[in-house]
């Protein structure tokens, strides 16, 4: 167990069949995730087994295989990510409750936004973004946001490839998505009316922590119908709120 | 890289490399991380090298590790321990709103509670528990809730050992434990004033799925002023609610 046979590594394997998981898929068999990961079927069972026993993974009744509760633990417990999140969700709670729909908060992972989280009011409008859920930089309100403020090398190489399209208003040539990075910068906040899906607009503006660097989106999802705007005020006071938070000493929670 | 020397997987150092990070230090240097876990700093280098590369640790602007973003991805996307939590967390706000100080969710993992989420007012009563944090069962309200549905072998082993003290309350004895259980089971929910703290009351109600099977304890933490059990009807009425999202569709989320 743990030996590497064909040059790939152990964690490189493991990372795969973690990724075979999905918010729609909890649950897999292990022939599945033999064949989403591209593995010998007995390449994985080993490997599975392997990850059950450190409770990585988790076999249900009929040995069905899902994502341990020892896995969120380690991937929670120190996460800066998770800081961020609780920093944030007094604000987005507040956002959520006077907005209604989708309020979000995501960061940059690579070239998509990640979001950290979502809260959803049950008759909201479509959206496509999920907790951990992905999407490109240039698609979505708060990908725009967090492409503006990023690293100039980031902007060129997003900006000298082909741009997916997601409807008839998703920003698809270099010269709509500068203009669109240089107004995100001017104004402090972007709007996306139709560029994920038709019915809904995202709304977005920069977090900034202590230092007034941006690590974060904050966002809403509203019907399509022209009042978007109407959203930046709120958002921008919710942003400064989780500034203010960020910069502040932590809760007074005595040692262990 | 990935290959294994002395009979310990990959795997398993990696994970020592996780726990060696805690809420109060999520940022350590190579030769400290080397120290906990009790690796050479060379193959904790190595190692460490081989996380960074797949994004699962990261490295500040000094060289110094934390946990990485894509951990938190892949340890949450397909969690059903998130799954939960989202169907929780409203009915968690509305408590922690209610009641102020402190709110809880905590899961059964192996013989210790692991607490899910934690909603804190700023001038809450003190509190050990901490979102991803562990306690023994037997110590919080929301541990012995979960002991007492637990599976009897779970029982036996804990009554068969020695129970660890945290203040004059804490149940320590055998007898008292099982007393305690059978309380739980009979009444619906459990009171532990000065068990975990002197000044800290908790208050534990069950958390049932849709096949009426235990799956989590909600709990508040209160001053203990010997008022705790009126925060009693509120649990176990948010219990219900989230009883109630646990059995009901998703939301209507498209597919992506």
């Amino acid at each position: 167990m743990g030996r590497v046979r064909t040059g790939e590594s152990v964690l490189s394997r493991a990372i795969r069949i973690f990724d075979a998981f999905s918010p729609d898929e909890k649950v897999l068999q292990v022939s599945e995730i033999a064949r989403r990961t591209d593995l010998h079927v007995a390449t994985a069972s080993r490997l599975i087994a392997e990850l059950v026993t450190h409770g990585l993974l988790e076999r249900g009744p009929d040995r069905e295989v899902r994502v341990g509760v020892r896995m969120w633990e380690l991937a929670s417990r120190a996460s800066l990510t998770l800081s961020l999140r609780d920093a944030a969700m007094p604000y987005l709670e507040d956002l959520h409750a006077v907005v209604g729909h989708h309020a979000q908060l995501g960061v940059r992972d690579g070239d998509d936004v990640l979001f950290l989280e979502r809260l959803s009011a049950r008759d909201a409008v479509v959206n496509y973004s999920r907790i951990a859920g992905r999407l490109p930089l240039h698609i979505s309100s708060s990908g725009l946001v967090l492409l503006a403020y990023g690293p100039p090398e980031l902007q060129e190489r997003i900006l000298s490839r082909p741009l997916a399209q997601h409807t008839a208003q998703t920003i698809t040539t270099p010269e709509r998505l500068r203009a669109a990075l240089a107004e995100v910068r001017r104004l402090g906040y972007v709007l996306t009316p139709g560029h994920v899906h038709d019915d809904a607009a995202g709304v977005a503006v920069p977090v900034r922590n202590g230092l007034q660097e941006v690590v974060a989106a904050l966002s809403v999802i509203v019907p399509n119908d022209g009042r978007a705007a109407a959203q930046v005020p709120a958002l921008m006071a919710a942003a400064r709120g989780v500034t203010r938070s960020l910069s502040s000493p932590p809760l007074g929670v005595p040692p262990r």
